[in-house]
């Protein structure tokens, strides 16, 4: 039920997270998220004007968290690409504005206010010491992300 | 979060259980819901495939419930036209299968499995009978839906 870019974006963060401030270029971060160059880099702008990660150029640089994993939420990278919809108005009343949700309506929020709940409680450094759970992303089992190249990089894709 | 045509497809099995069993014709249903009434017909064929709506024809015909409404649930519905994902595998893993998702996924499909759940755990009937919210749609706050007409009523669209 998540989209495609938030899917992209949680990748993302997790995998910087991972590189506990050791900057990533578009490159790399591409390749340690299975996420085409191009998509992630709009997805790394998104996350970048939401303060979520900043970007550096030159030969060491590249994408590195703004904030620490523990104080970004699930959340947060969410409403940073697509943000999560609540229902505040039934979408069948067009006529005029009612103060209370009809049954139907009121229950789906309902549903959605706790799947939002549980996204704002879950931080990003909960996935990084999972103990059932070593690695963060499945992909990083079998592939981990490479060295990054000693030079010549460039932060943006 | 979910789906237009699992919208639609909602308001259709509370409005036809709000009928009691008295038959409608695809035109009051799609007034009544606010779905334009091709769309409606597509969504009721799929109800119809998963055995929660049937047709009559004749000029008292329509369409009708075949379940009652505290035996079918908001997940029912759903399933029937936009099946509810959960996530088995991780989307990441495409070199082999592995038994225990990442932590990220882990994470995303036990929100999933909650909100699951509360769409198992709600029948149709709860929602015409919530006393704080007498009507079961909005719209049939302002707009109730007409009476059927006497005859040359098809059920079909």
């Amino acid at each position: 039920m998540l989209s495609q870019t938030v899917e992209y974006a949680l990748r993302a963060v997790v995998t910087l997270a991972s590189a506990e401030g050791r900057p990533m270029v578009t490159a790399n971060l591409a390749k340690a998220t299975d996420v085409p160059m191009g998509y992630l880099y709009k997805v790394l702008q998104q996350l970048g004007r939401r303060d979520l990660v900043q970007s550096q150029r030159g030969s060491k640089g590249g994408f590195t968290l703004r904030k620490k994993p523990e104080e970004i939420t699930l959340l947060e990278v969410i409403n940073a690409v697509d943000p999560f919809k609540r229902i505040h108005r039934c979408p069948m009343d067009q006529i005029q504005e009612v103060d209370v949700l009809c049954p139907l309506h009121h229950r789906i929020d309902e549903a959605m206010a706790n799947l939002e709940k549980a996204f704002r409680e879950t931080t990003i450094d909960e996935l990084l010491c999972d103990a059932e759970r070593p690695y963060p992303l499945c992909m990083t089992l079998h592939d981990a992300p490479e060295e990054e190249p000693a030079s010549g990089t460039q932060a943006g894709g």
